[in-house]
């Protein structure tokens, strides 16, 4: 399993990565602002991750060819960001994939250590949330993950839900990880084509 | 002291959680969103200061009913918030509790490990500040902390010099955290309630 | 070479506290906001670098005094602010000094561990970029880190690189570290002083 889960940590850097010199793009940063912002989302979340569970040491110290992925994912959409019809499009889509790939890689590892199944579900979704919640505070955007109404927070908990529940029924890692990717995906996938979303508190007029 | 350290943690982690859910209804988020501010405010502070303490597991690591009190408060808010007369104001009162208690968890938990003074003044600060600060920078909002003039990181800092002071005089735990939380709680009512404030600098315009 | 460490700690705490005491005096806080500000912005990129190498205890957490350094920092800065002719200048000028400190004390820290040199490199743009960063985002302004096109974390990567080169060429530990301070400090003061920047992203309109 720990080859498996090595994968989908390069996965989840690589894409996490391309979604931060997205935005890198969109706020006109400079090539090693590029290279900055793609390692802070590429390697913020597991980085919490393995803080939190005190694994030594943190996944990027253990292998440093993780951001040099991530630099390398910048400096591709630096020269090419450019031929992207919608770059916000393509973050949208990007950071979905990325939640999917992350949710999977932070439940994996827990379950790897056997942690209890809330302690699953939260690195699960701590892994997969909180990148990209750095990239968007960092640059001062609204972040993704508090989108009103979008299933985003809810996918990555619907996802590592369903790695804890094939896990306690005796599924194969292979199976309880790719439940674990293909719930999170279409969920969120779900909600930008299709609009699914959770009705969001509205009982009253905001801000008073 | 031990259980009441816990039961400081816990008191601690409802009240943040409270304010969690309240900034989420004044963002307008779905109820997915509710339980993952109030999460990140109740637990914000104390795994801070665990992870800087160097205390393992994080607390609510160790004990996941955390989350689960966390979450069933943000539930409560999502169905009852409308209820409220002004959910600002109820978020700055309880915001203020979660400071005296957090505070006191912090300090108490930082003495019960014999850090110096100093630090366990640093650690009821951390612990009673960072979750709010975490929140409100989150969902881009001025962090209540930064608030000009209020008394807020000077409640927490008094509050913990109270414990540092009582402790050092040979006083119980009981009356120790007690003079934390009273002390904390009673500045920062005060502030709110009758306006007490320090000066702010203010010898030339400001942003120039 | 712990010595002189240990100076350099001291020196960027000293300096990046001056720079959260300048950013609270442009934000009109109290005092106590002035020493909070000044010790986030002072310890926030060494704390993350302990907690990245697991050095326990955190450098401040061993020696309190760091606060106390800080702390005076922003007193100073409360009573003398005034008589600068243009705080956001000197605050530009004293980031710049900090970082070149900063990225010296963090690069010498993780040499010091025996780091490879990605980890090296890193550790020393984390602690020089990350505590400005800190302060930049709490006070909700545009991270000095991220402005466009000017030498920021390029400064401190090229400083980086160098002490990693030095180190590797057989230098002795305070030509290594004079390098990356050298270094550092004369980009980032030539993008300030002289207009010196890198291209930024601009293949199309921003923001689409």
């Amino acid at each position: 399993m720990s080859a498996l889960l090595l994968a989908l940590d390069y996965a989840a850097v690589l894409i996490f990565a391309l979604t931060g010199a997205l935005v890198a793009s969109r706020a006109q940063l400079d090539i090693v602002g590029f290279a900055f912002l793609a390692c802070l989302t590429a390697v913020g979340g597991g980085t919490l991750r393995d803080v939190l569970l005190d694994r030594n040491p943190v996944f990027w110290i253990a292998a440093p060819s993780f951001l040099a992925v991530a630099a390398a994912a910048a400096i591709l959409v630096f020269f090419t960001a450019h031929l992207l019809e919608s770059r916000y499009r393509a973050l949208l889509w990007l950071d979905a994939c990325a939640l999917a790939v992350a949710v999977t890689a932070g439940a994996g590892v827990a379950l790897s250590l056997n942690q209890p199944a809330p302690i699953v579900i939260i690195m699960g979704m701590v892994t997969g949330c909180m990148g990209g919640l750095m990239r968007d505070v960092v640059v001062g955007e609204v972040p993704l993950v508090l989108k009103q109404g979008e299933l985003y927070v809810t996918a990555a908990f619907a996802g590592a839900l369903a790695a804890v529940t094939a896990e306690r029924i005796g599924e194969t890692p292979w199976i309880t990880l790719s439940a674990c990717a293909a719930v999170t995906l279409i969920l969120r996938a779900g909600s930008l084509r299709f609009g699914w979303r959770l009705p969001v508190y509205r009982s009253r007029p905001p801000r008073t």
